[in-house]
């Protein structure tokens, strides 16, 4: 924390803030300049919330300096993390020189939905598959997911096409079923800052895929895989899905800059869902190229055999024969980048 | 829905998606302008997903028409609900022409610090008290709130000063133990679309205080209402807190436009929290004076009677005697309003 | 400035970077933590870039700290400003206790439409008249405003009705007609930053009324003020008019936290116009009040004798009638301030 | 335009806002559906501002429909436009199959620093040259440019290397020089809607580079463009620079979504400044990649032979050598898409 004292700032004022400071067991270090002086803090564990010198007369400002990460960065672990989920077909790596692919459609409806999509999708060569049986809806009035029921398609999809599953938890409940069934357990980008969710995902036995929020920072999204790491579970994931901002033209903005930004800061791999980021059919080939060239770990593409008829998010699925064909592009850029694609 | 053609669409492609149209139940109809046609939607109950229909080949765009939310709208019910919250000091009502107050502090940290501030709070003439017991942090290392020892501080609170309790419920697990001790539930802004949270505060026999996401808009923000009157709870309090966008001069961009706005569209009460809104202890009281002059139903103060020294949001907390002043000049304000606050 | 390195940073790369610093002629403050060291800088004038210094070995993040602005600063005039508007019906004062008002159409359309407009404002007990002669709209096919015909119209306002005259000034060209013809300059918000019309506006005789670019930081809108300020024209005062988010519920996002923010840095007088800030007709009188509440030292209002025929923004503009209650409403509340409208 | 009724609307004020649309030379369409009518309206030439409707007894909501774009839009012109750039080492084509490039510094400081710059981007095969000599600097105390001393260095580095040159113009008076000077002439964002410097850009005789404005929508970029083509000058190329967003891991946050968005309206090509649009060094390289990925018509890089010691944005600028690596990984990943880098 660096505390900006205004320029009409007196003696004494600077003083009482730093006497304020080492009150509080920290240490001040005055930088007097040409028009003011601010003052940096050392020693803070992260518990103490120094905003509130703010209000300390003769004070103008406080500017945070310390990152409050701290398992999620490279500061602990300098080399990437990489994830290694098996699959009946062979392990999926994500992070390092691997991009991991994942495909399926946005919801589970029936077996007969899954088990098409996901021919489809394996013949592709995506070896992770996805669907949701636990839908966050905007409308309680649209479609739910089918709860349990839609788990054991994934598990009849896992057993027919030897393909892994990813699939989202809701809440405590639904977790505990997802843990059971699937081979990632996702976190949606709405319950990022589900603290109680993340908490309880910390204590999974399996991976977790942790969406960015809607309006997340940099700090807070790393936050949030923070509260993951320090309940004991390691194997986090990442992933862009699309910011909410005033531009109309795109369902959200896919904001593929917070990948180079991630991998600055933290070892931890990172997806990119070009599906959700950009709610555009014909958007999602593109985006998935950028996503590739920009360097993220892996892919996570909404894919159904009848997209006009699908209970949620039709109109973000692609078809299983364009998923070939993005996957077949992923892979050339990759290979520019000196990657591969599984 | 309307589906807006592209201005080279043949006869046979709007004659296709008409027919498309006609096979889901709905009725089309057809608009034809000078430059492109475009083709309206009628019959929709809500639960069909129609952005697909921009895939059909000459279509350009959809437009959806229909507002998706039923029990908090206007349409169904046309006059102000006005809810009324009773507390050992008597009832406080939010809603037609009165604005209820309630302050406090943003987490329960010990019983000495909330009977000071409560004592303050009610010297100020609020009934209501607020004060987290679970808090939900960025930082997984940051105080998480002491859980139900602080719930029953808060009835003490109760007991000693008569104040009515509203405080947060996070998860499931918490909300039986809030529903149990609080007179108002409040699900924050993080778990604006926990739609699990939401359902369950559907079947609480308390009433509901919801904060707008920090992204939400107007019909999302109302659609996580609908969830709760849904499930049959029909006390529910909005409450705005401030959205994000890219203004850095203040914690967030409080949205006073959203007032009017909801009054509009909605029949449920709106408040306005001014202190997370701004997240600096100098814009609450002008905030509050805004807040009041817009037309909200009801203000949510942070008050700590020692700022400095809270384990969380000190920097956003105003002192009790400070509280007094500011209930002195809302009271002024609603009146050119021709409302009574209490 | 502050310089933050990696915790893995060596000593010589913190040498490094504190040398780079002296070399520039400025002088290093070293601040060792426990995880990582800062390095505030003093001593820069605002002439140097020194975001460059993020590029050098160990570094991870450079910080700013002064702000680089200086004429509008607080730092160099601590009172407030108090602008003084001389018009027929005598002077209109802008800042310290006092709240100025200004009505009429957002473009001049005819002689008669503004005559009858301005008879309205004038009872109202409006001194100041606004109307556009040029008008920037998003499309080449909008109504671009009547050119100095409009500005010898409002000349005939000045005349007849004894109104102080404001309206905007698009370019050099536009700028040296609107400077003979009007009390007070506009610049709007699409050229907040167009900075050879604020140069141009800081060499001109008349006030300047800047408006706050659509998406503006405090220091960006304050910094634009200051072009104007360093070529010698102080007379100047700001206007939030709304800024661009994700919300959709209104034209733009009046931001009246800016309000308070402007105050504790700069001396300069704020006003707030809500017609534009909203874009709604039903939304002007609640935001005018709370723009009054929040401490706002003026208001921009649109008023219109026929709203729905008018040739631009007519959704936003209020009937005569409805200024004269709204300026009404404005002065109860302003008295709670014990501020005085004029 | 799409008028929606209130529920409760009556049939005289359907009847009514019907007769209003036709008093206006328009169609009504009323569309009756089981909760309320919309009412469709055709025949609007884009000269009437319908939004105006909306405070008609009954109306809820006005919804635009139609674009307001007409020469930049694909219903006029299919096929893509392809932009021919001549410079002495021959054409630069931007559309199409045809990827352009443009490397050189921020801003014109030396002729020194320019000619070792152009040295170097000629050597990576770029034949297009950008250097600003007009300079739009948020601070008046910043390094502005040189003017037409910039000028003049520029036609150097055009006849010395062989290179096109590209530089801003900021206002009306510059702009006749830059059309003097320069092979292409750039409108900067912060001009985006700077409409008397883009009506005097479409009397141009030289190609417009139109940056979009930092929260300019995909329909203002658009017509942005159309007042350009409107005055005569169909040689418009679209640049996408980042937009201002929450997100504060970025300068500015890169919207590649609007590439394939811009390309389904309009017909003209649209480049990416991934220099400006993540305003950090490390951030250029990966998505240069991105924009050519997901289908860009080029791209606009900063060189700086020095760039710690460069007078303006020199943490986005890269060295001579890493454009070299640049230009040869876009040229790899546009042939995936079956373009050419030229």
């Amino acid at each position: 924390m660096l505390v900006v004292m205004q320029s009409h700032a007196t003696e004494p004022q600077i003083r009482a803030v730093c006497e304020r400071i080492e009150s509080l067991g920290l240490k001040a270090h005055p930088i007097p300049g040409a028009l003011r002086t601010a003052i940096g803090i050392t020693g803070n564990k992260g518990a103490l919330d120094l905003g509130v010198l703010e209000s300390l007369p003769g004070v103008i400002e406080c500017i945070p300096v310390s990152k409050p990460y701290k398992l999620v960065s490279r500061d602990v672990k300098e080399e990437d993390t990489i994830l290694r989920i098996p699959t009946p077909s062979g392990d999926v790596l994500f992070g390092g020189k691997h991009v991991g692919l994942v495909g399926g459609p946005c919801a589970v409806e029936t077996e007969e939905q899954c088990f098409t999509t996901a021919e489809g999708v394996k013949k592709a060569g995506v070896k992770l598959f996805r669907g949701g049986a636990y839908k966050p809806r905007t409308s309680p009035y649209s479609f739910q997911g089918l709860g349990e029921d839609g788990l054991k398609i994934l598990a009849q999809v896992r057993k027919h096409y030897g393909l892994g599953i990813i699939t989202e938890a809701i809440d405590n409940e639904s977790l505990d079923l997802v843990e059971e069934y699937a081979d990632v357990i996702q976190i949606g980008a709405r319950n990022m800052q589900n603290f109680s969710l993340l908490k309880r995902a910390g204590r999974a036995k399996k991976p977790i895929l942790l969406k960015r929020g809607m309006s997340a920072t940099l700090d807070e999204f790393l936050m949030a895989a923070e509260y993951v790491l320090s309940e004991g579970n390691y194997n986090v994931m990442l992933c862009e899905r699309g910011v909410r901002t005033f531009a109309d033209h795109s369902r959200n903005t896919l904001d593929l800059t917070i990948i180079p930004a991630v991998k600055k800061r933290s070892h931890l791999p990172i997806l990119v869902d070009p599906s959700h980021g950009t709610g555009k059919r014909h958007k999602v080939l593109p985006l998935s190229r950028a996503a590739a060239a920009v360097g993220a770990d892996g892919l996570l593409i909404e894919v159904h055999h009848a997209p006009d008829q699908a209970l949620s998010d039709g109109m973000q699925s692609i078809l299983p024969t364009e998923l070939a064909e993005l996957v077949d592009e992923v892979r050339q850029i990759a290979a520019v980048l000196h990657r591969e694609v599984n």
